[in-house]
C-alpha cells in the first residue's frame, strides 16, 4: 500500500427532508448568497422555491445565477464570478447536479482569490482562500458533493479538464433522494454509468490496495443490484437513495486509499472529447469508451481486468474478455449505449475523434496512452 | 436506508515515516503538550524517543503521563486530568494503542470543560469544548484513531462503558504500520478479532443499508486474506499495513451509513464483563462471545446471519450455523480462543459472569438481550 492521507472535511446530510437543516447551517455565514442553478428542472419541480424560502427565512439576500448547462462551461463560470464580484457575495449555494456544483467550486476559487478561472485550472496560479460552499444535490452521478474536484470545458481551446483542491470540498452537502425522484430515465442511466466509471477509474489506478479494490467491487455490485430495478421504478425512494449514496461513495475517497494516483482517468479523458465535439451526455460517452478502452488495454493490464472480474463474479478463473462482457451486459441491461454508432455517430466521426485525441493527447494518470492505443480504442468503439 | 450524516473530520496520515509531518501539524498548537503513553513498549522500541524528539524540536514542553493499562481505567484518566490541570497544558498527544487514545479522549473532554470524567461518560454533563488531540497509533485494533468514541472501565462500580462525542475525533492521526512490527503475536491476534467484531457489530445494527453491508463483508474478507499470512510473518510491513487500515475502516463510519444505530454493540457489552471480572484481553473475550451470541440470537436474526454468510462466501443458500462455523474456523485458524474454557475459566466462572450480566443487564442497541438470552449465550460459551 502506498502512503496516503485520509481526509474528507465535507459534512454530508443524507435522507428525507434534510434541507430542514439548511437555516441552522448557514446562520453564521454572512448575508449575501450566490445561488447557482441549472436549466430549469429545479424550478419546475419546486426544489428551487423550497431552497430560496429557506435562504430567505434565514435572512439572506439571494443573488441568482441560473442556466448552467449539463457539460458546464468556462464561460458560465466566468459570468458567475462577475456576478459574485458585482454583489460582493459572502457564500455560495449550488442547487443542482454535478455541473452546477463543479461550476460553483471554480467560481468560489476564482472569486475568493480574485484569480481567473482558467488560470487556476491550468495550474498557472494557486488559490489559497475560499468562501463557504453549500451543495444541494438534485442528480446522483458525479460524486462532486463530497470531494474537492471540478471539471469544466473550454470551447475556445477545445479542452475539458479537471481541477482538484482541498479548498473545494463543499463545507456541507444536502442529499435528499426525494430531489432525484423526477430525474428522467436517460439521465438516471447516465448517472449510473458515471458512478460505475468512477469506481473503475479508481480500480485502474496503480499500486496494491486490496481493501480499496474490494470497496470498488462492493460499490459496483450494489449498483448492479438496484439499478435494473430503479430503471423500471423511477419514483422509488429507497432505490433512489441507494443510487445517490453509491454515486457519492464512488468518488469521495473510499475506493482510493493506498493507490499510487487518485484514479486512472484515462477513459474519462478520452470520453470528454466526445462531449466536446458533439455535446454528448457524459454518461453515454463513458459506457461507450470504457469497454473499448478495456479491450485495447488488455495487452497491458490483463491481470488487473481479471482481478476485477473475480471480485465482481466470484469466479477465480474469469478471463479479461469475460469481465468486459460482464460490464457490457450490465450497461446494455440498463439501456446505456456501448457502441459509438448508438450515439448517432459514424465512421467519419471516429476519424474526427481520433484527430482530436492526437492533438490533445489524453492519457491516464496510471496507464499511459500512445497514438497506437488511440487507434486500437477507436477500432473497438 | 435511514437518514444519516456522513462526517469524519480526522485527518489521517498513513504510511512509512508519516511522523515526519508531526512538527508542522503542531506548529500552531500552543506550547505545553500532555503526552500519554502505555506500559513501556513504546519506550522499549524507540517510538517514544522519536516522538519526544519531534515534539521538542518543534519547541514544545512535554508533560508526560505513562503507564496506561490495556483495559484503560477511570482512575488513570482522572490522574492524567489532574496532571493536565497542574501544568495547564495546551494540547494532547496520545502515543499508543486504543487504551491510550481512548484515555486521551476522555482526559481531553474532562480537562477542556473542567468536568469529571465519569459524569461525562454517564451523560450527567455535556462537554462543549476541546483541546487539539493528536493520535500516534502503535497497535492496530480498535479504530479509535479515526472516530469520536472511547471506552473506560470503572472498577469501583464494576462497569466498562463507552462514550461518543463529535468533539473527540482526533484532529490528526499518524498511522505508520512500521510502529506495529513489534506487536507480539497474541496482541496481533487480539487486534484482528477486535476489528472483525467491530465489522460484525456494524452488520447487526438495524435497518436496510446494503452498501454498508457489502463494506462489512469486504473488510472481513480482506482481513481473512492477510491475517493468516501475518500471523506467520509478523515483521511484514505490507501485511501490517493491511491490518492497520482494516482496523481503522472497521470503526470510522464506512460500514455504518444508513443504519438505525451506530452498531449493535451487544456482544461488546457482554464481552466487556469478562474483562471486568478477570482482566482478560478485549480481543479474546470477543472471539469467545461472538460465536455464542450468534448461536443464541439465531432465533431472532437468522436471515441476517445467513445474509452475512452469503456475502462472505458467495453461497446463496448458506445456513446461519454454517455462517457461524465459517467465522469460528477463521478465529481458530489465527489462534484466537472461541470457547470460555480456552480463557482458563471454568463452569463456576460462567455462573459469576451470568450473575454480573443479570445485575448490569448488557444489551445491544439494535438486538435486545433478555435474561433468557443471557442463559442461552452462557450455554454456548
Amino acid at each position: 500500500m502506498e502512503n496516503f492521507t485520509a481526509y474528507n472535511p465535507t459534512k454530508l446530510h443524507f435522507g428525507k427532508n434534510v434541507i430542514e437543516q439548511l437555516p441552522e447551517t448557514i446562520a453564521s455565514y454572512g448575508q449575501k448568497v450566490l445561488l447557482l442553478t441549472g436549466k430549469g428542472s429545479v424550478k419546475k419541480y419546486g426544489y428551487y422555491d423550497q431552497v430560496v424560502k429557506k435562504l430567505q427565512d434565514a435572512g439572506k439576500t439571494v443573488i441568482e445565477f441560473s442556466g448552467i448547462k449539463p457539460n458546464p462551461t468556462l464561460v458560465d463560470a466566468e459570468k458567475a464570478v462577475q456576478l459574485a464580484q458585482t454583489h460582493q457575495i459572502d457564500f455560495i449555494v449550488a442547487l443542482g447536479g454535478g455541473s452546477v456544483i463543479d461550476t460553483a467550486k471554480m467560481v468560489n476559487m476564482a472569486y475568493a482569490n480574485d484569480l481567473p478561472v482558467w488560470d487556476i485550472m491550468k495550474h498557472k496560479v494557486e488559490p489559497r482562500l475560499k468562501k463557504s460552499l453549500i451543495a444541494i444535490l438534485t442528480l446522483a452521478a458525479t460524486g462532486t458533493e463530497m470531494n474537492g474536484a471540478a471539471v469544466l470545458q473550454n470551447h475556445q481551446t477545445q479542452e475539458k479538464i479537471g481541477y482538484f483542491s482541498t479548498l473545494m470540498y463543499p463545507e456541507v452537502s444536502f442529499l435528499d433522494p426525494s430531489y432525484t425522484l423526477t430525474v428522467p430515465k436517460n439521465q438516471t442511466v447516465n448517472g449510473i454509468v458515471d458512478l460505475i466509471a468512477h469506481s473503475l477509474e479508481a480500480f485502474f489506478s496503480g499500486g496494491f490496495a486490496p481493501l480499496s479494490d474490494r470497496f470498488v467491487a462492493a460499490n459496483i455490485l450494489e449498483t448492479m443490484d438496484y439499478a435494473p430495478k430503479l430503471c423500471l421504478d423511477l419514483k422509488n425512494y429507497d432505490l433512489r437513495a441507494r443510487m445517490m449514496w453509491t454515486a457519492t461513495v464512488a468518488e469521495n475517497g473510499t475506493t482510493m486509499h493506498g493507490r499510487t494516483t487518485s484514479g486512472d482517468w484515462g477513459t474519462h479523458a478520452l470520453a470528454h472529447h466526445i462531449s466536446l465535439l458533439w455535446d454528448t451526455p457524459h454518461g453515454q460517452t463513458l459506457s461507450v469508451v470504457f469497454p473499448a478502452w478495456l479491450k485495447a488495454m488488455s495487452y497491458k493490464i490483463e491481470a488487473r481486468i481479471k482481478a476485477l472480474g473475480s471480485l465482481l463474479t466470484g469466479e477465480k478463473n474469469i478471463s479479461a474478455s469475460e469481465t468486459i462482457l460482464f460490464l457490457e451486459k450490465f450497461f446494455e441491461q440498463i439501456g446505456a449505449p456501448i457502441r459509438f454508432k448508438a450515439l448517432g455517430l459514424n465512421e467519419r466521426d471516429k476519424q474526427k475523434l481520433l484527430d482530436l485525441w492526437l492533438i490533445n493527447r489524453p492519457s491516464g494518470l496510471n496507464i499511459e496512452l500512445s497514438p497506437k492505443d488511440y487507434q486500437q480504442i477507436i477500432s473497438f468503439l
